[in-house]
């Protein structure tokens, strides 16, 4: 692995130079992550003139559980209890290795922080590395993938396993600590985002905390989970009906989500625009009159954080590219009644592969339990 | 409860404008959540010059299970799908009141966002509202604090239920998850923060993460959880002995923790230095020789986040008072053997009133379980 983030940590430095920096300072944890293969707490990443070092905040103790740092970069922690600003102690060392610039992640950065770097390094001109780093995390390579598809599966998993259990009279809290502690015995490191039970007139809300409503007969409920598989974030959302039969108003909304979702779905390949993407799935949606409420995005990038670029949004910049993960998640929410969220995780692969790669394969049939 | 957060509101008016400021700008989530009652996710709180407001990222309709804001506090949804950043709004509606200086927390807020509140509001002076409401913070009313308790108990009930339950041959993974359910059972809105168990060699670590590693005949094991109450965390630790009895260096180290411990409690008096109560704790542990490895903090406020002003620790400045919640968490960890955390939450009280008050009230003697 230690050549990949050698090459990882390459590209970047390709791009500073290229912007006329000798050196970045990145400090965003998923950011440090996918660049030195770990991110102990408050741990940032010094690419610098002369040699790249990743500074700790304190003891960096092996510690079980811990994901270790490329071996090939030189850990540098800081002395003493409490041992300070990372990122202040990192802009010394640049200055010291006789930088004349440093690019940090502005976007990240406190205002406070970043005049403390500045006092400590009169001498370095600050610049902005903007999001040079999440642009290279988009598109993932096969390893990555790997991991988002071994954590989908593990949503899958406890997501079924849910469903063959008894639902009517447990609490949206309860559904939602279960499929979290089925995720972590099937292997996850943990939830990839807090859980989302939501039942009846929750159903459908998009990001729905978890209330103390029980399960009833006649209810939707929409569920939306994801698993963390060394680091890599997926996601999965499904709506189902509680009872032996749907409501007439309850199989039309689900297919009409459907309908929105698949177009989505369908739309998925190498050059589409973002945009185009969330049009597709959208105007199904809006069409059938539910122009209100309706989310901001109907999809977004995932890997190292839930919520990456790109973004799936009527105003979204840029195209699609091979080898980038994203949910698909259009929904609908009626207030006072439900509604219904249908959300997967894929990459998006040329035709010639086959299409999008769905890696969340539960089924999306209307299931009545 | 209004009249508590409009009080909360004049208070740091009152700081703005001894400063100079007419209008300030609070990004911090706890922060807005402090003076507004409330924090939608995104949301900004404005204290114009004419009127406050919340400003929030997108509707803000009535979901169940969230807070609501302060009802004397007009909520402004910004329109549209993804209405832009809120602290860009609330700076133009800043100027548009006619303030013609705005203090904002420039240790939360983004170089980047920064940046864009002063190109959207070029004629308004951006200052520094620093820790400004943190510092308002630090002491708690008795309504606070009974949120304190109220979650201290539900911490204690869990711990308690777990230690009745059959430990040995039980993953750290699976006790921390059991944990958190029994938190949520037993009334928590959710963990304060993630539950850490460790056993055998992992046992003292601070903030070690759950692992696969069983619990064994013999081990420490040690336990850190809280549970957050309307918003309020608290946090208690234990160290037991697994086994019927346990050996004699076990004894001795878990004696000379407690013996910490109790000094940094003991230590809890109005008008005590910070720097004091953690030098009470740590020389105990420093005078048996160990002074390598100890965590940089013997202890820190708690309240709307769990790591919270003041913070016990040798470089720490300023002095305690009445009403103001801390914990109490030396231990000890030996690589290789593990070792002993104990860690109460307190809320320092006059003598008078009959010393500090003990919230986690689980026993500290030292159970072989």
């Amino acid at each position: 692995m230690s050549e990949v983030y050698a090459a990882r940590r390459t590209r970047l430095r390709e791009y500073c130079n290229a912007g006329g920096s000798a050196a970045a300072l990145v400090s965003r944890p998923a950011n440090v992550r996918y660049l030195a293969g770990a991110a102990p707490r408050g741990a940032v990443l010094l690419l610098g003139k002369t040699e790249d070092l990743l500074v700790c905040g304190g003891p960096t103790a092996d510690r079980p559980g811990q994901e270790r740092p490329d071996e090939a970069l030189r850990v540098q922690a800081l002395p003493g209890v409490g041992g300070g600003d990372p990122a202040v102690a990192a802009a010394d060392l640049a200055a010291g290795q006789g930088a004349d610039s440093l690019a940090v992640e502005e976007h990240h950065l406190t205002v406070a922080r970043h005049r403390a770097l500045g006092s400590v390094a009169p001498r370095l001109r600050l610049a902005n590395l903007g999001s040079a780093v999440e642009q290279l995390r988009v598109v993932k390579d096969e390893e990555e993938i790997s991991c988002l598809r071994i954590g989908a599966e593990i949503a899958d998993q406890a997501l079924g396993e849910l469903l063959e259990s008894i639902l009517v009279g447990r609490t949206e809290r309860h559904l939602a600590l279960e499929l979290e502690r089925r995720l972590v015995d099937h292997g996850a490191d943990g939830p990839a985002f807090p859980t989302s039970v939501a039942t009846g007139p929750n159903a459908g809300h998009p990001g729905h905390r978890p209330t103390d409503r029980r399960v009833e007969e006649g209810d939707f409920l929409s569920v939306c989970l994801g698993a963390t598989y060394r680091g890599y974030r997926c996601e999965i959302g499904r709506t189902f009906v509680i009872g032996t039969a749907p409501a007439d108003w309850q199989i039309e909304l689900y297919d009409l989500v459907f309908a929105a979702q698949r177009a989505g779905r369908e739309s998925l390949v190498p050059g589409a625009a973002c945009r185009d993407v969330d049009r597709a799935a959208r105007q199904v949606l809006d069409s059938a009159g539910y122009t209100e409420g309706l989310t901001a995005l109907t999809g977004h990038g995932v890997g190292l954080e839930i919520d990456e670029d790109p973004q799936l949004s009527p105003t979204a910049m840029g195209k699609l590219d091979a080898c980038v993960p994203v949910t698909v998640e259009p929904g609908v929410h009626l207030p006072g009644r439900g509604g219904v969220r249908i959300d997967d995780t894929l990459v998006v692969r040329p035709e010639a592969d086959g299409g999008p790669e769905l890696l969340t394969i539960t089924t999306k049939e209307l299931l009545a339990l």
